[in-house]
């Protein structure tokens, strides 16, 4: 249970009223009060919440989107879709970037716990393997919906696509291409996403009676000249693939990146294919053969379900999983 | 002179103690008085401000970043340069989106009034040909940056490229690898970095001889959609031209959209150059000849350059005006 202000009052024998305003450094209360109060605050981990009155009222209008990386088309486009919601009901967007760091996404989820914002669309770092500051936030009333990679251990409404189907296709695409060995670039160990998508993998393999090789599946980092290093080395070891399914765009654009340097011909050479929003997929060199999600549409039905807690007085809904649908766009780089 | 809490609590014959509690919705104070005190703040154009204090000593500890779009890798480079530093002072950063929209930028001015930022870095939407939001914003005591897209008209410090020299760099690269007829593609009527760059392209015209037309001056809008039909027509005009200079990297895209549907051959029958800080740039086909701006180093510079006000007690720094260089990268998009 969290320490509200009459605790704390409680135990600085003050009242309410004077912890209230010390906490708010009013001037009619003196410094050494202000210091006993804000030290016995730190103690105990009380949030001072000069919001907690909009909190309650949901009127900071304003919502946090928590995403990743701003690179990524996919968050571009999903951030579009919450904005077209939040604008109908008059909200603000506010974007958090974590870059990959559970540190900084914990960061965020304190900041957000004191009433800055109504609630709260966040898409998991790549090294979140704890959501206790998440469980945290949601416990402090901030209503959570996690879009795309999701939390599965946490009772919130999740908006994902069909990751596994993704996957089975994206790798069923390059073995009727003739692809025989084909590797796949996981994004993570920790996100849900990547490892349903390399389910999908394994079972395109089963289907087509492929081998399932360890050296073919590889973990890559949150840097890319690094993941660029592990590439080039797959693509000229002894035992390299002609074929690669990239389960996030950057690790497709590594690929390009090292294929060029390399003088390795795709697709003749190397079939690439990825998840991927990126809109000038089509004028790439080759154009990229992407397993599209329907970003905007999950940006939206994210948003939608935010706004179902938002507006609902007392009851809470309940908890959706909503799983929508990735398509296949065949181009240059898997071509026969 | 802005509204304070003492003003309102005269006019409403109240004391400020009282005002604040109804303010916040404290339990202490009657609905009809709580109703009273928000009319009369609402008819005075009070702003309620629960971080008054915080404010004053600097205490949301984070800052906002203001941009137009957040497809454009200039400004996904430029937000990591202000969260490296912003991470060195153990501030927040929030990125808000006006999608070049004026009234998003107004009313996102406003929210920030209230103290839930010690600060703002901006870059203005292509729309805004009205500056009473920000100057509003900066009377109220919230430092204001602007880089790239900057104000002339309010007095802040102001971190930019050297956009004439680059406007000019790009159009001489094209009429030395052979352009005859070159248009420049528009990004706004009120932006300055938008004339700058066109001041460019004309001196360089004026250097090599070149007759400045009015039908080679394209403006643009921000419809993507839009702007490949206007970049359509002028390509299949009577009077087309065998060069364009886009003046941001959405319109190389949409030059390179059009060409490609239109089968226009580029460099050969087409040379296009762009302000562009697209990683991906060598990926495209053909690579796409770009002036870099140092995207990064402004981010850095600007953020540098609000903690130098944020940091300062009383007395407040002056406002500096840094240019930076942008750079020329020839690639296959401009080849004779």
């Amino acid at each position: 249970m969290s320490v509200n202000i009459k605790m704390l009052a409680e135990r600085l024998n003050l009242s309410i009223s004077t912890v209230s305003r010390a906490l708010r450094d009013s001037y009619e209360i003196s410094e050494s009060t202000k210091i006993r109060v804000k030290e016995m605050a730190a103690a105990l981990n009380y949030h001072a919440n000069p919001y907690a009155s909009s909190l309650r009222k949901h009127r900071s209008k304003t919502i946090a989107v928590v995403i990743p990386e701003i690179t990524n088309n996919f968050f571009s486009l999903a951030i579009n879709g919450i904005e077209y919601i939040a604008q109908e009901k008059n909200y603000h967007v506010l974007i958090y970037l974590t870059h990959e760091d559970i540190q900084k996404e914990i960061g965020f989820a304190g900041h957000l716990q004191n009433g800055r914002v109504d609630g709260v669309l966040i898409s998991l770092s790549a090294a979140t393997d704890n959501y206790d500051h998440l469980r945290e936030l949601k416990e402090k009333g901030v209503p959570i919906v996690f879009f795309d990679r999701v939390c599965d251990s946490l009772e919130c409404s999740n908006i994902t696509t069909d990751d596994f189907e993704g996957g089975f296709t994206a790798t069923e695409h390059l073995i009727q291409n003739g692809c025989k060995r084909i590797a796949y670039l996981d994004l993570s160990k920790h996100l849900s996403i990547s490892s349903k998508r390399k389910q999908g993998y394994l079972a395109a393999l089963k289907k087509y009676n492929m081998k399932e090789e360890e050296s073919l599946i590889i973990r890559t980092t949150n840097n890319n000249a690094e993941n660029e290093e592990i590439i080039s080395q797959l693509l000229t070891g002894p035992h390299k693939p002609d074929g690669i399914f990239a389960s996030a765009e950057k690790l497709a654009i590594a690929c390009y990146n090292v294929c060029e340097r390399l003088k390795i011909n795709i697709p003749r050479q190397l079939k690439v294919i990825s998840f991927s929003n990126l809109e000038i997929s089509s004028l790439l060199n080759p154009s990229l053969s992407t397993i599209t999600q329907p970003a905007y549409e999950i940006g939206k039905q994210a948003a939608t379900q935010l706004f179902r807690y938002l507006e609902k007085k007392s009851v809470t809904p309940a908890y959706e999983n909503i799983i929508l649908k990735s398509t296949l766009i065949p181009r240059g780089s898997t071509k026969k």
